[in-house]
């Protein structure tokens, strides 16, 4: 099988499309036909969830070559949450689509190998293409993660430097003239440079914010051989032109997330059938992309 | 509800032990009567897995106020491990135990409160009475937890001082002269002081490594509301001697977590019953903590 960075290259190309679509359900959030009632048992929640996933899934496969499911929304309905989140990855792949798992996981050691284990690879029992995964037990806890994804053609996106306010506090923090997350960035860059494939990246990527245009520029300059997973456009205030600067010159190098904007467009833009909105906006930030980014040559 | 922090105090004392159990099932550790055919499905792995914890936590619950389960072991089996971690949170539980679930969770905004109501506290899904937290992502993301911990009586121990040798690359960098560890401590006993109850000891705790005494004691010195978790006990290295400076003067503050050492006590130790080498590992743990540091006292 290719590795991950040539076949998320290639969805891409396919689809000519950088846009990633988060998976987020919520409840509260959730389109009233398939709300389940405030007294529904977390199985009864969990299958509302599977459902909607379904449904976005087919709304957007069109527009984007991967998705994005958030482990931590699932997780919030306890064990039965879990095994939804098994039956959403299998849909997305039915669908055809590439699965970045978003778990943010880490641990030292033989922890983190399980994690890897558990996640990495269409012969893990969660057959996730690529997990995102958190830097701060240090290189001796990604390594697991890395090593795993090259020997099964999947893909990690370490946090670098992530979209949320609070995020430069220890980030940005300069020791001898330099940024923590330059250095976690070229940890990664190292990886990456050292596993390319044909698609000219490698097999560890960076979660870089669209919130921080100027680092996003600083960061694709300094890593080259990195896919951006690029979270923070449309809901978290990120527009179009801010994640111009994550691309490389052929349209590629970045995938940019979109969650709330797209999944829960019906509330903004009512439509008999749910999903008619949610391929609208899928659609519409697709373009966005294309309009305002050099993978508007794909 | 008494809070976590006075629950943790008042349960180290009664059992006078700071000894924290980690439950970490592997299948190729698993006593021999209780491993699966390398054929089993996933669910008969996760039932294995569960049989063996229920034996563990049998065996230690005299020894011990509080054990760790690892979510990564569980999670490597997919779905099915997940519902075998709700069954053994809830089996610790019956014995009385309190649960700190060790799963390194993070994220932002909303997506980490997601996490925190699947975790923390009684009223959630996986009933957990505490979670490790990691803090790369910023202050912003480590207070949705903090926040629901204490309206809940549940507690958080965040990521501070690792007990991996990669840990020291990023935690050990100086900016301005204060170590990033020092700053994730001083954020972190800044919550815990805000949050003290009747014991001193405040809605925060620290993971700080047992392998690094040094640092240990500069963290115990700077952080007197932060309840400590102490791993790499044991199996790692750390000697019961190395984690004395973790202590306060009344033999509180710190659990100290003891995984492999413990639980898969009979590959060193054979027993016609496995339970009985388990439960002598923890006996000797604890005694071995009482001699060593001031629970002695307890």
């Amino acid at each position: 099988m290719p590795s991950f960075a040539d076949r998320l290259t290639s969805a891409v190309r396919e689809k000519r499309s950088p846009l990633m679509v988060g998976l987020d359900p919520r409840l509260d959030q959730l389109p009233v036909s398939l709300r389940p009632p405030l007294e529904a048992s977390a199985a009864e929640r969990a299958d509302a969830f599977c459902e909607f996933c379904r449904g976005v899934i087919d709304a957007v496969a069109d527009f984007t070559p991967i998705v994005k499911p958030q482990v931590a929304f699932f997780e919030e309905l306890g064990p039965a949450g879990m095994v939804a989140l098994g039956a959403v990855i299998e849909e997305a792949h039915r669908a055809g689509l590439l699965v970045c798992v978003d778990g943010k996981r880490n641990d030292i050691g033989t922890t983190a190998q399980a994690y890897a284990n558990g996640w990495l690879g269409e012969q893990s029992p969660w057959r996730g293409d690529a997990l995102t995964v958190s830097p701060y037990l240090g290189d001796d806890s990604l390594e697991p993660f890395t090593k795993l994804a090259a020997e099964r053609d999947a893909g990690v996106f370490v946090l670098v430097k992530t979209s949320n306010p609070g995020g430069a506090l220890w980030q940005d923090l300069e020791a001898e003239g330099k940024t923590l997350y330059r250095r976690v960035g070229e940890y990664v860059e190292t990886i990456a440079a050292s596993t390319v494939g044909a698609s000219g990246y490698g097999v560890a990527g960076a979660v870089v914010g669209a919130t921080y245009p100027q680092q996003l520029a600083e960061l694709r300059a300094a890593m080259p051989h990195t896919w951006f997973l690029i979270p923070g456009f449309g809901a978290q205030g990120g527009a179009a032109a801010d994640v111009a600067a994550g691309f490389d010159a052929q349209g590629l190098g970045a995938v940019v997330n979109s969650s709330r904007g797209v999944i829960f467009a019906y509330e903004k833009n009512p439509q008999p059938d749910w999903r008619d909105a949610v391929r609208e906006a899928a659609r519409s930030a697709c373009e966005q992309l294309r309009a305002a980014t050099s993978a508007g040559q794909l």
